[in-house]
């Protein structure tokens, strides 16, 4: 797909445009060190511009941006409202430190609180997801007094040492020590069932009951905190059956277990929700958040924290802190993204979105190619698991890994025009939540021819 | 000190800024969770704007900002070339996945490969300083093959699980499990002597020999890393004495040991050169970095990385990465602030100012003041050290505490019109790099009149 434009959306000659990623590139290779990479096997893809639902590649070619980067930019790229904010705030002052107080900050605690769940009131700011996730367990074991912490298999809770502890994909293998006391525990995937359940109802009971039982056996006082995502995102996009968020709710409850939900890439309207475990009508004891709270647009995660828990820091030092946390400008960044989705009816448009066009297109492509195992989602949250044969269910690429099959897939999609997320044997469909709904048809579109060439690899 | 002004910098009228901040604390009580505090035990200052090395509190109070808030505004608040660099990137793109190649990032790279020792050419990026020395002793670890780190006491490396287990500060106390492989020895500090040495070189021999001695008793076989900041910061900046950083480079190499300089806090200028461990002519193997390569203004941090450890990474994955590594808003900021530092030549005001005025103007109040049991400091990276008594050196403040002491030294210094960085019984002078002889002598003349409050409590 060659361009036809002569500028970009900035206005940028685009022969200007293309010879500057030419330098970027040449740059990056000599200078920068790229996450969860070889760097010497990578050819990455350069970025030159983006805006709304699109951005613009290397040679110029626009491409629908169906990965919201890393699931992040939840109001498109380039909103100009946030934008604006970004200038004025760094105009009036960018940063002071965490110790005094600042108006964006304080702005930005409210709007988050008032939309938490519950009486999780109190703010936590931090740099990304990550360091959010470090904080909340280390709050539940102070408040708890224990040590030991439970997380899922087929999970993701950042980088730094105790949020990769925690992760249970791949990604742990290479730098776990079991330095951080985590136990892990199967969810519930009905798809690929760790309890042999042929219903939701079973998965839920069997999934609550395996996790009891290891409670049981890893010893009922020993865990500070159970942390999952509400809904697990790069892992499989698993929306959790019915009742076992509320049963999961109840086990905590029942030994003192501090509920951590994990709410980093599927709060801020991702699920059609401002939080995911508002889908299940339960309220936990802390939330992580990062990504869409400011569209990725500054980089800011935090903590959402409920009363008990801040009493328990409220005469006592809680022993945590960074030096950004609670920037003026990325807090800011957070008022305007917030305003912006309630103004515009971004959550809203995510669950229409996720109910009446992109679900219902995603299921009727299910129909028609061999190689879809299952679809599922909610939102503008959505995975696609491909498989070689639908009747044994054997993926498309191993679990941690990728194949000739998978790499095919992805190639169609992009020079469809189309940029997904991807992982292992799926793809995800995860638009920003304000995307239209000719958007979703060009997506649809596009996805229908590459599931053909992903057809080509299944029986 | 009532203020005289009738609007703030921002053209601002000063009453409706009050009753700005007077709402922003309010909503502060409510919803910000205060890093390391105990949040009812607080009673945070409010800022409502700042320029240069000024800043305005809650009441309008013009206030000297001696701390350049956690050590952070290198170039002094709101630098107009690196505020209008924001609003250009932010105009421009906010964000991309790190797996995309983007110009800022690729800049930001080149310009800090280019500052760094030896060949530490490649960068990885993250969001602060934290996260950063994560990753360095991630890397140290796979590289080696090798577990356990070594870091000294009176040292900070930051707050997530592993950066707080290797500080050496009371900090780490409350949620040190022990988890991180770390074992911590005695730095070299004249002043408070670990090893009974009277002169710099006798300070310089015993430590490495103590060091060495510690590596032979934990297994020499067993170490993946040394951490150490090139000039300790918040534990109270002491410079080490000639040669003990080349004898560690020396330990390092005998042992197969990765050495990271921890620069987060003197790097960038601090203490008038890019990075401070070009003041010893040593190359370590890793450096980490965050708060002056941007100012603060926009939160990034990041690891500079030798060819050695790059190769490590070549062909094997790297098993470690973050959402925003590279963070185009974040990587367009270090640029404006590397050039703005280069351009106006700050780096070397720093070592100036350190050397000329702000150096012997300390040393000129030491001999004054008895409550000053040292001065000691390069650049502008300045600690005086408070005694009850000059010949016990009996610290004005317990070691991990406050006193009432030093709050009436500290009260003293704000009505003044000073902000110090203070931790324990130590007042620091950190200007920024850009600071002026004026500003300089007013803030002399202010901390006169403080060490006389101090001079009370002191025999």
């Amino acid at each position: 797909m060659t361009t036809t434009l002569s500028s970009l959306p900035t206005g940028e000659d685009i022969d200007t445009a293309i010879a500057r990623g030419r330098r970027a590139y040449e740059l990056d290779r000599k200078h920068v060190f790229h996450s969860w990479s070889a760097q010497e096997q990578i050819n990455p893809m350069t970025v030159l511009a983006a805006k709304g639902s699109y951005l613009w590649d290397g040679d110029g070619n626009r491409l629908l941006d169906f990965s919201s980067q890393l699931v992040n930019t939840n109001i498109g790229h380039q909103h100009p409202k946030v934008v604006a904010a970004i200038a004025e705030q760094a105009a009036t002052l960018c940063t002071v430190a965490p110790q005094h107080v600042n108006d964006a900050r304080s702005e930005a605690a409210r709007l988050i609180a008032e939309r938490t769940p519950g009486d999780l009131n109190r703010i936590f700011f931090t740099n990304g997801g990550a360091d959010a996730v470090e904080h909340a367990v280390r709050m539940a074991r102070l408040h708890t007094g224990r040590y030991k912490v439970l997380s899922r298999y087929r999970s993701y809770h950042g980088g730094t040492d105790t949020a990769i502890n925690l992760t249970g994909d791949p990604r742990r293998w290479p730098n776990d020590y079991a330095s951080s006391g985590v136990v892990h525990f199967h969810g519930p995937f009905l798809y690929r069932s760790a309890f042999h359940a042929e219903t939701e109802e079973q998965e839920t009971q069997r999934a609550l009951e395996h996790l009891e039982r290891l409670i049981q056996m890893e010893g009922p006082n020993s865990f500070a905190a159970i942390i999952l995502e509400s809904v697990p995102g790069t892992a499989g996009i698993m929306v959790p059956p019915p009742g076992y968020m509320a049963g999961v709710r109840e086990i905590c409850d029942r030994y003192g277990i501090v509920f951590i939900a994990d709410e980093v890439m599927a709060g801020f309207g991702r699920t059609g929700k401002w939080f995911a475990i508002d889908n299940f009508d339960v309220v936990p004891d802390l939330i992580t958040f990062a990504k869409g709270v400011t569209s990725g647009y500054v980089p800011l995660g935090g903590v959402a924290i409920n009363e008990a828990i801040y009493d328990t820091f409220a005469d006592r030092a809680y022993p945590g802190g960074l030096t950004y946390s609670g920037h003026p400008l990325a807090t800011a960044c957070a008022v305007a993204t917030i305003n912006a989705m309630e103004d515009e009816g971004m959550v809203d448009n995510a669950a229409r979105i996720g109910a009446d066009v992109l679900g219902p297109g995603l299921r009727e492509l299910a129909t028609r190619h061999r190689s879809v195992g299952e679809v599922r989602g909610l939102g503008v949250f959505w995975a696609i698991e491909l498989v070689a044969d639908q009747a044994t269910r054997e993926p498309l690429a191993p679990y941690g890994g990728s194949s000739p099959a998978m790499a095919a897939v992805l190639a169609a999609c992009k020079s469809g025009g189309l940029l997904p997320f991807a992982n292992f044997n799926r793809i995800h469909a995860v638009p920003p939540c304000n995307v239209t709904d000719d958007e979703v048809a060009e997506g649809l579109r596009i996805l229908d021819a590459a599931l053909d060439v992903a057809d080509q690899h299944a029986r």
